[in-house]
């Protein structure tokens, strides 16, 4: 079997996670094993650092600071949101062709498995000669083929942690409290809000995800029903959620929004939304205690908030694209294959059925408007792992007309 | 030594934290094994539960689930934002005279210890022997005497860790960055961010505690310094800062503010102080990306993330508290006295001397108007603890113009 020889580029896009690195480092250090790659660049600030020949070179790196690197949050080589066209991508196979480049990671969402596609084109249509493979991650866990993404399952466990002791918190001072999830187009990461619930009377109470149209009057009634019945009301909400014509609620509220390269509306980094929410809920419900909190970027990628078969697949994808790229000598993105419970197997899918695609909840997660079902369970708790214990009191309440002083 | 003997109660007033319950379960199992203690109950949230004889029976308890609501965040007997007055507490008195209780535990923070404070003089006036004894707790550590208090140190712990991240995270997708920490009055969480620092580049670069007047032209200037020198930003900014007129920044921003039973502002809960501040600096400086999170009620008794330190010493104080009552049989707030590095020993100041007290940071913590100094890290490194290692690619960049294709 022929190999390509030549220089390996990895690069990181999109938005940071607890566990990214764990593929940037488990692909550079299997990467440095190979006579075929001769150098592993790490390109800076994602596909940036390759037109701007901004690169770390990542042979001189010790294993023990790729290591410390692996365990911690956030990008390490930095990233972008610039999204390549096809002029961008033809310069960065310009690049790839100058350093003698041969190889191209690029880990990222569904955008990065975009670039991927086009820069693999175009170096087709120059005859180039270069693999190129994605590597997944992103905490929307909303790549399609793939059973779920690295990163999900430790934001995942953020988010469900976040709901325990919220709920814990509005069960000590009750009121109506609502929790901001990210999430754009695909509500997993906000679903994954249900795993906090051990107890029916738990929160989260009420669960919005983009899949389903939300109508503020419906949501006002389902807080006031839920708020009669328990005195409290704790609810989850994706930032994505969309109103009847399909934009998402903020741009309503929001007039000047901010849009990214890609025409998405800036969704985190303020409190706009929850805070119309709960602007809403005093006035039209005359609940007093109402709070919000949007959850923002600690979500992501908080320290010491890991999954471990998060952590551990994140490790797998990035090594295991390596040994794709010399075995199968085709270009790709690299999936996750659930295999039992719980046990996971990678392949290989080709960058099309990937790219620019978003794997939305399917029906059968949701449960009415206002809930997921309970199924979502089984899919979810591998991937985050078994939170800390938490309990209530369990004690008789004291009869007042029984006392003896 | 003649004993009183009678049932006890203890509290939880105030916010949650993520040890109160620590300090609960410490008094609990302590006070069951005292003969002159006739029965342990629980009045539910807060004093409420007092003047509505609304108890649980501790003494039916098992101790296991005792343990595992001790590992649990939040305040598990629920809590109150009620602020007694004279009446109030004189009420409070009549049902322990009912109930023959003759020991009350309120584990809280200042304002709990003035309802302490006020009870026992109301006790004395009508001559009805009771104990009283005030617990210390509070993320804000702003209590008088005490060298801290439980449940800072694993608030500070959340904080760092988010600062960390989030660090990470500006780095690799620059622009300016505020994170909202609360503290309404006392900047000690917020200056726990700086722990976050690890070197002279790390975020935070700007910290605005309470304790100095915040002037947003200044604020400003600070972030257009901060940013032009680094192509980045991160901030961390008290909830409570106060402008020249010495009222809270929010409620110039907010002309409808929530005012509560104590005449605070509400702070938390909603994101307004940092969209306003994020808003002055897009449109003043034109820096397009800039992001804020107000870390809300995550920050306060996030589940699993605890500090080693501040666990002990919760359940210690609520343990000691038992002690003092029989031992010193005198009313007091238990107070921490740091003995070494790290060390610590327990003692009982009047109620008196903690009561409606608060406890800022002292000047020489303060560095200029927005920074923490580093002399702050040897008071605050013991009660966080060690957070997770992370670290940075120490590689060497690539020279472009020297490149062997």
């Amino acid at each position: 079997m022929r190999q390509l020889k030549g220089k390996a580029v990895v690069a990181q896009g999109g938005g940071p996670t607890a566990v990214i690195n764990q593929s940037l480092v488990g692909l550079v250090i299997e990467a440095r094993k190979w006579r075929y790659i001769t150098n592993v660049y790490g390109a800076r600030f994602g596909v940036s650092g390759i037109i701007n020949e901004d690169f770390l070179d990542l042979s001189q790196t010790t294993t023990h600071n790729l290591e410390m690197v692996a365990a911690s949050p956030s990008s390490a080589l930095g990233s972008t949101r610039v999204k390549p066209d096809e002029a961008y991508c033809a310069r960065m196979v310009e690049v790839f062709q100058k350093h003698g480049v041969r190889y191209f990671f690029y880990i990222g969402g569904n955008d990065s498995a975009e670039t991927c596609r086009i820069v693999a084109s175009y170096a087709r249509l120059v005859n180039y000669e270069l693999r190129v493979i994605h590597i997944p991650k992103t905490i929307d866990n909303d790549l399609a083929v793939t059973d779920h993404c690295p990163g999900f399952g430790s934001a995942a466990r953020f988010v469900t942690s976040a709901f325990a002791c919220l709920d814990l918190d509005n069960f000590a001072i009750p009121g109506v409290f609502l929790g901001v999830v990210m999430g754009r187009h695909a509500g997993w990461l906000t679903a994954s809000s249900v795993m906090a619930r051990r107890d029916p009377k738990d929160g989260p109470h009420l669960i919005y995800v983009p899949e389903r149209v939300f109508d503020t009057d419906r949501f006002l009634d389902d807080v006031e029903r839920v708020h009669s019945a328990n005195g409290r009301c704790v609810v989850a909400l994706s930032e994505g959620i969309v109103g009847a014509d399909h934009r998402p609620v903020l741009t309503h509220l929001q007039p000047e929004s901010e849009f990214d390269a890609f025409g998405n509306v800036q969704l985190s980094g303020r409190g706009t939304l929850g805070d119309a929410l709960s602007d809403a809920i005093k006035q039209r419900l005359g609940i007093k205690r109402v709070r919000c909190d949007t959850f923002g970027y600690l979500q992501r990628s908080f320290l010491g908030v890991i999954s471990d078969s998060d952590s551990s697949e994140a490790r797998d994808v990035g090594e295991t694209a390596v040994h794709f790229a010399f075995n199968r000598q085709m270009n790709g993105s690299v999936a996750i294959r659930r295999t039992g419970d719980y046990s996971v197997d990678y392949f290989l899918t080709p960058l099309e059925t990937v790219a620019a695609h978003t794997k939305l909840l399917p029906p059968e997660y949701l449960k009415g408007d206002s809930d997921i079902d309970e199924s979502f369970r089984d899919y979810a708790r591998p991937l985050i792992g078994t939170i800390p214990h938490f309990d209530r009191i369990i004690a008789p309440r004291v009869d007042p007309a029984a006392v003896e002083p």
